[in-house]
């Protein structure tokens, strides 16, 4: 394939001491060197790192120095020659070998165009692609597990030999369309059909099935904390961020003000909501106000609803379990160490077949035992480290989805004994979508939209 | 020299396409070898990259997706065995492959760790490793020169052969001390002393010259705009920040507040203070009180004061003027897309000898006049691309200024004809000053402080 030579920033912006501007496409090579001071980086071999510095050949003016690694393509991330300038971190002066490289040949790259060569030239599939995005948003090591499995091809091994099964089938009814009068070839019976049917249905049903716990490991289980004033809400939030490793990110690209609050829990990554609200008025409802809280709680993943241990149940109370109703919640009873006042019997009753967990947080009893019943909530000790094949794309959840869809009515067609080449149409379109997740058969304005959410210089 | 091996993380912290934790030490290669899975690290060349995958040796689970970097001593930055293991650029990713470094053998290295080897190693001297330092914070062309010219050793040389004439003339007194009886020795007489001693001390005196531009340009123009209501703070605020390069930074290690917004004007870094305050409420005064806006102003290096072209000037107008007495400032009347009411007579003689610029930010006129009124005031056109030998370090500095006293006392007891023995010890004083700066003379403690003011990673 033959592209123009793209360039970018490909660490992070801020101050750090190494910062790369990467290269990619025909003319890489020849362009670095022509900012390049020391040697021809035209003749070096590949895969070999050079020290030196970086010059602007319109003024000779030295601009940096740098550490240039020269990669000749196919044996590269994008399988084009690659090279990466390995600069001192500074934003002017990683910016100026930005501009000194664009303004000798290369082009700025889009976001994600690099990993995007790597799709068009065939080094990965679509689904790996996606797991490179997503192993850079990693919050906890079960999520990063998932992504590398999912990038070392696993997802698309899977998917690659349902397809191959369908299109099998497909080719024993073309011949069966086709042919009628050969004995020798296999008869695609009625029976036959079901089970081929059956299996495919079968095992994208298995894979959506893992899509939930999937999709909590990608993107972390909207978490909010509720309760009456000076129950523990704050000492519950501290205790998880200190206990565990707080990650707070604050996403490049978006407005500042978009902060969250991240807790590893067991490799389950808890988003906390609201945390800052929390932190200073030590009520979420008072804060936002009541209305706006409700459409919180609609949208968390998981509520931890906090009762006082030392004080009886109030309406209050009674109203957030109404609040909660349907929603996956764990009731926590704080403060065990002052004495019991708190009708247990009715907090059972209320909390129906919600986990309860008592706790003191003041003296730091019982966060052990929240963090296990949050794992099993949704985990259900299911999740083994070398369990890798999950899906937790929401483009694949759909995609799948669909595809029950089209097995399901190619079943039902089959059942009602419905011309043969009606079901050919359900079979083929369920190739189609799962050709669709490994980028296979789809189009390239969808291909271009996925890219674009990438970071700039991957 | 021998020292254990160091790892740490030296990309910027955030999303990105590229994270690289980077090791140094005897063991780099052995130790990077455990975990890397395709092949033996320690067979390859020197200065080569290779593709693999990271896994934990404990449980042969994959990490990571890498292209690892072996560069053998001493032609590296440290001048050891330095290793660079260049992730996909997810925090947790990374972090894994760093805690994998660490369980393998390395110690986490701490801030300005490398570079303090590459010092200790004898590759840098100080000036050169605090130019490093000032290369990755630079925020204007100008600076990142200066930082550049700095590292490449310009100050080094400069200091060097200053010390090496002190070192001459101490070794004539000397001579003239021990072996007054040679004829065929240079005598050190009266006038040789003062000349040799007034060439020094004009030089430094020349370097500290240049010290209040290198400074402004290492650490920015610290700049407060303010003046009435609606007189157009937020327009200038805004022309400012399009019509330049804004670069907003968010400093790690600080607090999420300090957020500090720079603005590249021709060159010269201006930093605007509470950029927040004026774009929310218009003004800094309504915003942070009386009291605490004076004290602002007081550390300003520059301040925009603003009037209306279309308005009476009134007493707060007259109040503001007072307020800036003896400060740097450049006055603006803005709106001359207004009818004029403004006394410009009265204007020009509050503002004495104060820059005045018209401007209509609506029309967009005179933004143009005014930055070039902001870079004449500061370097009068004296700033030339090619001149980088600036001193901008305000270590340097109190060093020079110290010497450029012990010069002083020096010359003082020459032409007092005090004992030659005493001028001996100011000269000497002298040397061991200088060599502070290039870090010949200094001491163990400064030195860890001054690597500690680093980035981790670096």
């Amino acid at each position: 394939m033959e592209y123009d030579t793209i360039a970018a920033i490909s660490t992070p912006m801020g101050e750090g001491a190494i910062a790369i501007v990467r290269l990619s496409g025909d003319e890489a090579i020849e362009i670095a060197n022509r900012i390049f001071k020391e040697k021809s980086l035209q003749e070096v071999e590949s895969h070999t790192i050079h020290y030196g510095h970086i010059i602007d050949p319109q003024s000779g003016i030295t601009v940096e120095e740098v550490m240039v690694s020269v990669m000749k393509g196919p044996k590269t991330f994008t399988r084009e020659d690659v090279v990466e300038i390995n600069c001192h971190g500074g934003l002017v002066s990683v910016n100026r070998v930005l501009q000194l490289v664009l303004t000798n040949g290369a082009r700025l790259a889009e976001p994600g165009e690099f990993t995007k060569r790597a799709f068009l030239n065939g080094r990965i599939d679509l689904s790996q692609a996606e797991a490179v995005m997503d192993l850079i948003r990693a919050k906890t090591d079960r999520a990063m597990n998932m992504a590398i499995g999912q990038m070392e091809g696993r997802l698309s091994k899977l998917i690659t030999s349902l397809r191959q099964e369908l299109l099998e089938t497909l080719a024993h009814i073309e011949v069966n369309i086709d042919y009628p009068e050969y004995d020798d070839v296999e008869e695609m019976t009625h029976n036959v059909l079901i089970e081929k049917a059956g299996y495919v249905h079968g095992e994208i049903e298995k894979l959506l099935h893992t899509s939930n716990q999937g999709k909590i490991l990608r993107e972390g289980l909207s978490t909010v904390i509720i309760g009456r004033p000076n129950v523990g809400k704050s000492s519950l939030l501290n205790s998880l961020v200190h206990e565990n490793k707080a990650i707070v990110t604050d996403i490049p690209g978006t407005t500042r003000d978009v902060i969250e609050e991240y807790v590893n829990v067991r490799g389950v990554p808890l988003r906390l909501v609201d945390t800052a609200g929390i932190r200073e008025t030590e009520d979420i409802v008072e804060r936002i106000g009541v209305e706006r809280s409700r459409e919180v709680l609609k949208q968390a993943d998981l509520i931890l609803l906090v009762l006082n241990y030392g004080d009886e149940l109030t309406i209050e109370d009674e109203r957030l379990f109404e609040a909660i109703a349907g929603m996956e919640a764990i009731i926590l009873i704080n403060k065990t160490d002052l004495p019991k006042k708190i009708d247990l019997e009715r907090v059972k009753i209320l909390a129906k077949s919600y986990p309860i967990v008592t706790t003191s947080l003041l003296e730091e009893h019982g966060v052990d035992d929240l963090e296990e019943a949050i794992s099993s909530l949704f985990f259900e000790g299911s999740l083994e480290a070398g369990d890798l094949s999950y899906v937790s794309n929401s483009r694949h959840i759909a995609l799948l989805t669909q595809a029950k869809k089209t097995m399901e009515d190619a079943t039902f067609g089959i059942e009602s004994d419905i011309p043969i080449d009606l079901i050919q149409i359900d079979l083929t379109r369920t190739w189609e979508l799962l050709g669709e997740i490994i980028g296979d058969t789809v189009q390239e304005s969808l291909i271009n939209q996925l890219f674009s959410q990438f970071c700039l210089g991957k």
